[in-house]
């Protein structure tokens, strides 16, 4: 299947993806008289009154905006705002489809730190929860450090967390097919943007320790004159022992390879090097560092990667959806640490112990069990965190 | 029907009123690819080589911002952008229901004019068009001014330019059932903020020269020294002869009363001042400047109100629905003077000259051949003014 031109088909045909429609009936002059004026007047009164039932008198508790500044969007680059459209509309449908949430996007007409944080300020009260997206690194870390410190509403950048989340959930299964343990392993991370530094965040969570991070000029090193303040933030709690050296170098004897960089940067020989077992996610799109079955062949023992068309694919939609739906039934003031490790919890936990293969380390995107359980983690892990009250 | 009651259960039941969902099927991997990764990356491409493929591909031709910052709410004032929500909620299912148009509410936490023409513009790369509400005057005036100034899509203040195209629909009809004119006739308008001046220019506009604006202090008259510059403004263009007075005053012999300002301040005497074949509009909610049986007795020959309870309810839904479907579909630039006169006839012409009756010289909120025709009506007005080309 062609799926650029069908795709460009299809979003011509409808003309885009998200429509906004009535949860209310309002054909008759009562329904007016009750959705709109003069009835309307009463919850606008009650929540004038009592500033928090806007939770239960409209949308606002189930309400994400997907926002925007269009610089990263999928592999394209900046593309602008108006570009970026397809994609915040896209996501839109999955949170809709897969988490029953209501989500809008707004693309931004700035790609300013302060004007981004200020725009999303101010539109704060029509939401529930905030979803940054596709905003370039370093700036994305930024924002929604900015926004997560001003808002009472969770707010969570899915190109950080959400890959970070379904990466820890596949490793977590992966590490049970090839007999390691988290405390046990030594982990590449090659790419260090917004998702690599998330999951190097997320890796010392689950309980790792030995992680080299790279990125094109090698491994990263704690003191390196030339480490701009984001990669020293990551080289001060990677690399304990100080190695210096390329990819090629950091991945022999490594257990683990994580890619989130750019395509056919990881070789067979590379692969070879690692240790017995080795587990491959090479997650950069369309092109993975090194194709699944070049890395299979190559010695290691689990294998996945961004795409839909290879086994084992980390595919955000596992995330977000059910992370949002359990931080909104919840009333979540933020999406913490403790949240965020249950969903990874959760997500690997669909797959029975016995079901594990090395081609079924993470459930299908479509696995409609994933949303309801992500859910149910993340709200639990909410309350006992302190990340809401019941 | 205890509308305060009802509405609010029917609020808590539904959780608000607006969802929004998806125009295309998500439920297998194929859809998945197309209408999001990897296909979406088509119409990203499209959209970054021709931005104005946006229109083409998205859903932005068809969305309206409906924003508010909370500070003058239906006849509740200032209750800030939480408790405005049920009203922006209850406007954009009226667009969708009578507009087919996809509204969606932005909330905003500011009143700074600056702040909110700023909000706006950074979040217009999704929508097709804003339409302004609840902000108070004289802010909400130069806010519009600034936003129509500096955005390439429609601006539209429903208070003002809504109010003034159904009331200027309602007059046009009226003046045929009492055989008077336009240009013959005095018109009385009490009230002087967002209402009463967009009401004011269109009257100008349709040819009306005699003209009192009125507001608490009494008939505005150009040159008074503590005239504030938005009423001094009105002054310069109503009553050129010059008159002071009250409200009473300037009632005498006058052939049409429009109220937007507050309920019983008009009196029997007043109307029985009036010439024959007076025409009064109370629109003040939910009080009327005098009750409609109490106009009728002393003398009105037709009257309207604001209410759904009574005959002749100028509402805004005959028009702000159609004419944002009309620019939409235009792909107009700008709402002009132009499409909103075009409005006002297309919903008078609703009812046939051999229809009308006192009682009956507005279309019914809920007539469905309205929102079409003004539409249709804005669309050609859009491209014979050159807001939009063909």
């Amino acid at each position: 299947m062609d799926y650029n031109a069908a795709s460009l088909a299809l979003h011509e045909k409808s003309v885009g993806k998200i429509e906004v429609v009535s949860k209310v009936a309002i054909g008759t002059r009562d329904d007016l008289s009750l959705a709109y004026t003069p009835g309307v007047a009463q919850p606008c009164r009650e929540i004038s009154d009592v500033k928090d039932d806007v939770y239960r008198y409209t949308a606002k508790g189930n309400l994400v905006a997907v926002v925007t500044d269009g610089t990263a969007v999928l592999g394209l680059g900046d593309i602008g705002p108006e570009a970026a459209m397809p994609v915040m509309e896209g996501k839109a449908i999955l949170f809709k489809e897969f988490g029953d949430v209501d989500a809008f996007p707004i693309c931004l007409d700035t790609t300013d730190v302060d004007e981004i944080v200020q725009a999303v300020k101010m539109i704060a009260p029509t939401f529930g929860g905030i979803n940054l997206e596709d905003i370039s690194a370093p700036r994305c870390v930024e924002v929604e450090e900015r926004l997560k410190a001003e808002l009472d509403i969770p707010v969570f950048h899915d190109d950080q967390h959400g890959t970070a989340i379904v990466t820890a959930s596949a490793l977590i299964n992966a590490l049970k097919v090839v007999g390691k343990t988290l405390s046990g392993i030594r982990v590449v991370v090659n790419g260090a943007g917004a998702a690599g530094g998330a999951i190097i965040k997320m890796l010392l969570d689950l309980g790792v320790t030995d992680i080299l991070a790279c990125d094109r000029c090698g491994i990263l090193c704690e003191g390196d004159e030339d480490n701009p303040a984001h990669l020293e933030a990551l080289a001060q709690v990677t690399n304990r022992g100080k190695r210096r050296g390329n990819l090629a170098d950091a991945m022999a004897f490594a257990d683990v390879f994580i890619g989130v960089s750019a395509g056919n940067v990881v070789n067979q020989e590379m692969v070879a090097s690692m240790n017995p077992g080795a587990i491959v996610f090479a997650m950069a799109n369309p092109t993975p560092e090194i194709m699944p079955a070049d890395a299979r062949a190559a010695g290691a023992a689990v294998v996945g990667s961004g795409r839909s068309d290879f086994p084992n694919q980390v595919n955000n939609v596992l995330a977000f959806p059910g992370i949002f739906r359990g931080a909104l039934d919840a009333r979540a003031r933020e999406i913490n640490r403790s949240m965020t490790l249950a969903a990874a919890y959760a997500i690997a936990g669909i797959i029975e112990d016995d079901e594990l293969t090395a081609e079924y380390v993470i459930p299908d995107a479509l696995d409609r069990r994933v949303g309801k359980q992500v859910a149910e983690a993340v709200k639990q892990a909410a309350f006992e965190s302190g990340a809401a009250t019941r």
